[in-house]
């Protein structure tokens, strides 16, 4: 046996017991006579004593253990004369009578400490000693957590967790796939599934009502910073149900999850609910973050045509936001924000700022196309009170200068603290439209997937306007995070084939890639509906991290390498033989 | 609101409250001037009356639906005049007012019955109707339980539930990879694991302490009947455990399944433990259904050199089973058995039978190659009694004709009944052999594979006789299925260096290959173990099934195709070209 308690247990009410325990070295310490040492596991850290005069040899053995040895002692359990308050072992060490190395350890390349000096690619490289600091451990257990709940939680309310394969048809419609050549079938492949949406679909068909499952994805995706080519989802769907029904279910599943796993408890009330135009109209964005106000104000009515201002006077909108207490902006301050909205990534043209001056009155930038009445009438809208900075943008498209302003809207609030890690606010956001327009593609594209059914009272716009139809569709938003998203399926073959012509499908396209599932709807589907969460992002969202890395063990880089596997690889030629394809590399560009 | 209560939850108390229901027609009986149309969900069957007298109008509508159309019926529960006592929703009935069509069906390709009479290929291409059928669906209410349950019993262990990443680097050793072309590292692939053997081993050094994961694991082999290209373990590992650990707990964990998911108390006992040579000894097998006795009985000392019969008389090994109640076998039962031993999968010589009469004689096919003296000392060797018949079976090899014999002890243990499916029979194969000599590669073979840990008092035989050596390995053995196995890991990098020399590996090969599980064991690895249960296999065992397909929703067949999806199938040129691979078709086998 390697050990008769962990590194975390033993407490003042244990001295006098002879234990045996095994771990790493956290540190080795010499005072006096005396040896320490930090001893670590999973569950926590314990103090090894050595007396030089009790036994000298033994603590010669003890100086010579360096960090992230692997060890088993064994020795009695006494009171600590200096007791630590910060760890829960704090009150006790061990007089150790027994050591023995389990295993040697060469310095790790950097500090296994909570603040290591590890940059990020030799923590990737290193990944499995990375994983031995406390705060990637913690996030793995969170994880574990979060997932544990999650199936109690749906298997209470009847639903089966279902594997769907992950060897798969290839559909070209969104993402592109990873393929896996056949061996037994040469010439063809399989694709590893971008979700499982047509199969939770079929599992639907299939009578299974309530559906669920925690479930690896893959998207072969050129990689920003924190995406990754294999990711998680817990991935749902119910049948007989309206998008009502769907929430309540989801909404009850969140609560459950903030207050098991996360100690948090969202209340009893629902979660707010806004149309997705209300969202772009309030705050720029289908995913508002709504831990802070700072609501956008539209200002037409008071700047367009009032004063001498050109942009404003030809603009398409114009809306601003009111940043309280920020009137003692400095001008360098104002032309980086400028320069913010102006950057490659927001593409705004310009930004015009109004003070509210401690006496109330207003300068900005504009001032001379406008007068002092205007600019009083603009305090006025914003409902903007001494101290305040207002920041004004406008454009020619309404939803591009909205999701523009959104960007300065997150960055101001961030400036201001309002973007508190520990306060969760969630809502749904409802009323999609079915479609948006592709100027890449020259064509109408679904916003979710093409599986989405249209509101029942817009399926006659589908022939007039399908542009301005609306979608059964809905979206978990936290903290200005989409978590999760889903929406009320097609059922019915003939409207799914209409769908299909609209996304400029012809039939037989639409039959060779989607004809398993709207040949199943031939044989009674029922109505259905369902919901994906984004498990590595709601979990990082718990953990109160930016990235998605740091809560999967061994995440990829962004080019999409596992840099301790060092994978992808070359591989064999007699590999490449049997699945019968070969290597074509590509012309080089022309410089 | 689709509906107030499922089709299975109806009783007679509820009689008289009015209810909306929805699913399939089962089936539409007219019976004089009522009709009955019975309405199935996932959760069971509910009657649905419509009187022709009372409402003609509907009755005929009702008339008019076709088998798996989907309904939607409201109506007042009513007390039933026949009850069905069969169905838990026999008492009642419904009294239908309104009926809407949610969905039309075309008639299903066969029945959706506990018996259909679609063949499998039909069976496999409708998966989604196919999955209709009770006896289907409750394999996969099964398999979720068995998982549920799986996961709580671990994580009150404390393990933590980790996922390893789909997208690795390929391993030869072992069975074929999965491949996937990485379209951002042109000419390198990804492999699809087999296992996540060595990144649990990884987590282990990255000081997870207990893990476990149930995961999806790639094999591109040549499938035999009851094999998947993509399968589901059970993955555990553990740290700082010797063998006797793993056993304990998941031992615990199997109690617990078979106590939780399939109501069958397996007792406080502990299983039987058998090492691998008393297996082989004793049944012939490394997996020995217990579920019967038949045991072997080795009979060189009765029947080498004591007559005239050669075969025996040169034979390195001679054994015999005794079945009870056979000796009225016809002599065409018994060339029956003599071909079945001849046949090319069992590749025996021939048998030799015994019986034993009712006054106690014995009757043998080598009745003139021995004394009745002899035949009176093998009834004896053999604790036959009146009415038994003896089956024996030699060879140069004492193992492989044990393996032929075992083949015949399996026949005969069905034939006779003593294989219930309903009761189990579970033990640990432990101590089995590290290599195995492999005639095809001409070089000693991993067992279990290479990070098995050999038993320590063995190690120094690794220098001087290595096929001798004794792994600490263990299996879990249900009715004569593996349904786990695993192993105490080698922790130390020089000890698994000399395993890979051993199996024929160069250094450089294995640090190509395993470079990074061996640095990795550089950083102070702890001792470890764990083990992986074939996941589809042991549910399938709870179901009492003979094959794993039907506990896996969307199975592919024996060609690795997914008949239902059309997978695997070409893909467009353009996809090959971004990935930068082209088929090539090998040249067409000589003739």
């Amino acid at each position: 046996m390697y050990r008769t308690h962990t590194c975390g247990e033993l407490r003042l009410t244990d001295a006098g017991k002879t234990v045996t325990l095994s771990g790493w070295v956290q540190r080795v310490r010499k005072m006096g006579g005396m040896t320490f040492i930090d001893l670590r596991d999973r569950y926590g850290i314990t103090q090894l004593v050595f007396n030089q005069e009790t036994d000298a040899a033994l603590c010669d053995r003890a100086n010579k253990m360096g960090r992230e040895f692997v060890l088993q002692a064994t020795g009695t359990v006494g009171e600590r004369f200096s007791k630590n308050d910060k760890m829960p072992t704090g009150d006790i060490e061990i007089t150790v009578t027994e050591l023995r190395v389990l295993n040697e350890a060469l310095t790790p390349p950097f500090t296994i400490e909570e603040h290591t000096d590890g940059g990020d690619d030799l923590r990737m490289k290193y990944r499995y000693l990375d994983l031995r600091r406390e705060p990637v451990r913690r996030n793995l257990e969170l994880r574990h957590k979060f997932c544990l709940e999650t199936r109690r939680y749906l298997d209470s309310e009847g639903f089966l967790e279902i594997e769907t394969p992950v060897l798969v048809g290839s559909t070209p419609e969104g993402a592109r796939d990873f393929i896996v050549p056949s061996r037994m079938n040469p010439g063809s492949f399989y694709a590893l599934p971008q979700s499982p949406q047509t199969l939770k679909q079929l599992l639907m068909v299939a009578g299974m009502d309530k559906y669920f499952q925690i479930v690896k994805c893959f998207r072969d995706e050129d990689l920003r910073a924190d995406r990754q080519p294999e990711f998680t989802q817990i991935d749902c769907e119910m049948s007989f149900v309206e998008q009502d029904d769907i929430i309540r279910v989801f909404e009850g599943l969140t609560k459950h999850l903030f207050r098991t796993v996360r100690g948090t408890d969202l209340g009893d009330t629902p979660f707010l609910r806004l149309s997705w135009e209300e969202c772009m109209r309030r705050f720029g964005s289908d995913k508002p973050d709504m831990r802070f106000g700072m609501e956008f104000v539209e200002l037409a009515d008071v700047l367009k045509g009032t004063g001498d201002f050109g942009v404003f006077n030809s603009a398409a909108y114009i809306g601003g936001i009111c940043v309280p207490g920020c009137a003692s902006y400095t001008r360098k301050q104002l032309d980086e924000l400028t320069a913010f909205v102006r950057s490659p990534q927001i593409g705004a043209k310009g930004l015009v700022y109004a003070r509210v001056a401690d006496d109330g009155t207003v300068k900005s930038s504009v001032d001379k196309f406008y007068s002092p009445e205007t600019l009083a009438a603009l305090k006025e809208k914003m409902q903007a009170t001494a101290g305040d900075l207002i920041l004004i943008m406008s454009g020619d498209e309404a939803n591009r200068t909205r999701k523009q302003l959104c960007e300065l809207r997150l960055l101001m609030g961030g400036r201001l603290g309002l973007r508190d890690k520990n306060k969760f606010a969630l809502l749904w956001v409802v009323d999609f439209p079915m479609f948006e327009w592709s100027d890449e593609q020259q064509r109408l594209m679904a916003m979710h997937h093409p599986f989405t059914a249209p509101k029942p009272e817009d399926v006659p716009l589908l022939d007039t306007d399908p542009a301005s139809v609306k979608a059964n569709a809905y979206d978990m938003v936290c903290n200005g995070v989409e978590v999760g998203g889903g929406s009320i399926r097609i059922h019915d073959a003939v409207l799914q084939a209409k769908i299909f012509d609209i996304l400029g499908f012809t039939p037989e396209q639409a039959q060779a890639q989607f004809g398993f599932l709207m040949n199943a709807f031939k044989y009674g589907a029922p109505p259905h509906g369902g919901l994906a969460y984004g498990l590595d992002r709601f979990v990082s969202l718990f953990a109160g991290l930016d990235s998605i890395r740091d809560v999967i063990a061994f995440p990829k880089n962004n080019a999409g390498r596992d840099v301790m596997l060092d994978a992808p690889a070359p591989v064999a030629q007699a590999q490449l033989d049997e699945l019968q394809i070969a290597l074509a590399p590509a012309e080089p560009q022309q410089p």
